[in-house]
């Protein structure tokens, strides 16, 4: 393992990362989406326990049948290919977070877009997944290539709901204690 | 907002993220540490709720008394500050995994090191952090600068309990359905 190397570059991709909710139809080329689930791999988790497993959902009847375990899931059925973060025994929320966040950033590094999606119906998504009942996925990263001009609009819109924007740090930063 | 970039060299960055355990003693920089905050505001979650705070903690004396509230705490008490991710209400675990991946990426492109740690005990945390009852603390990023030499022994240690590597794609990734 090499030294670490500072690069501005590498902190501006991370810092600029967007979710992308309206993606060209055509699929994800295979070394695009190869690189994201390698990404995905070596994402680091508790004591290396690595409690998850990745399902990869592709082509318009199951992109449609996981999206129906969710309650806003249209970025899933317009995605090109999504992936079901599911959470093996022993894992946890953090970790599989953990994951969502380096599937985001190592797509966007292959101009992928990406968004988070909330499985809020877990059964459902059990089912349609084919998980043991000690199973559990909540999660699905929708990915595709950015439809450019429907997401100018889309994000004027979430602007518009005042959903673009970050609480200042004063709001958010404490020092020792919070509030401190 | 500019379009996306493919940048290999923010796709390395990703997959070559690795945990450090072992810091040099000095302070961390103060651009660093901001701009390590910076990229956790600028984390993406769900709606955009940002439902959550950061705590800093500096100094050895708050360092040790924050680690008291975990099992597996050296790396907290070795570091030269750490960010506290406080859960507010409303809030989840995967997104307070999506804030701390964030952390540690950014941290990593200033050439600062970093590792997640838990917090076993949620009511000892809370009170050194000062959380209402409402809030809750069971992760924490160490952060320093990589004593690199104290961190080939660590990695060397790890390799030999078997934590280095990951599982193979064959056994994490499935089509369709798990193990589809």
């Amino acid at each position: 393992m090499r030294p670490l190397d500072p690069s501005p570059s590498a902190y501006d991709h991370v810092l600029r990362l967007r979710v992308v909710r309206a993606f060209e139809s055509r699929p994800l080329d295979a070394p695009d989406l190869d690189a994201i689930l390698e990404a995905a791999r070596w994402t680091g988790s508790s004591k290396n326990r690595q409690d998850w497993a990745f399902v990869v959902i592709e082509g318009q009847e199951d992109l449609d049948a996981v999206s129906a375990a969710g309650d806003f899931t249209a970025p899933v059925r317009a995605a090109a290919a999504a992936i079901a973060l599911v959470r093996l025994p022993g894992g946890n929320d953090f970790d599989i977070g953990r994951l969502g966040q380096n599937i985001m950033l190592a797509a966007a590094a292959r101009r992928v877009g990406s968004c988070p999606i909330t499985l809020h119906h877990e059964e459902a998504a059990a089912e349609v997944l084919g998980l043991p009942a000690d199973h559990r996925c909540r999660w699905i990263i929708a990915l595709g290539y950015p439809d450019t001009v429907a997401e100018v609009d889309s994000r004027r819109s979430a602007r518009s709901r005042g959903m673009g924007g970050r609480k200042p740090p004063e709001e958010l930063i404490s020092r020792g204690r919070l509030g401190g």
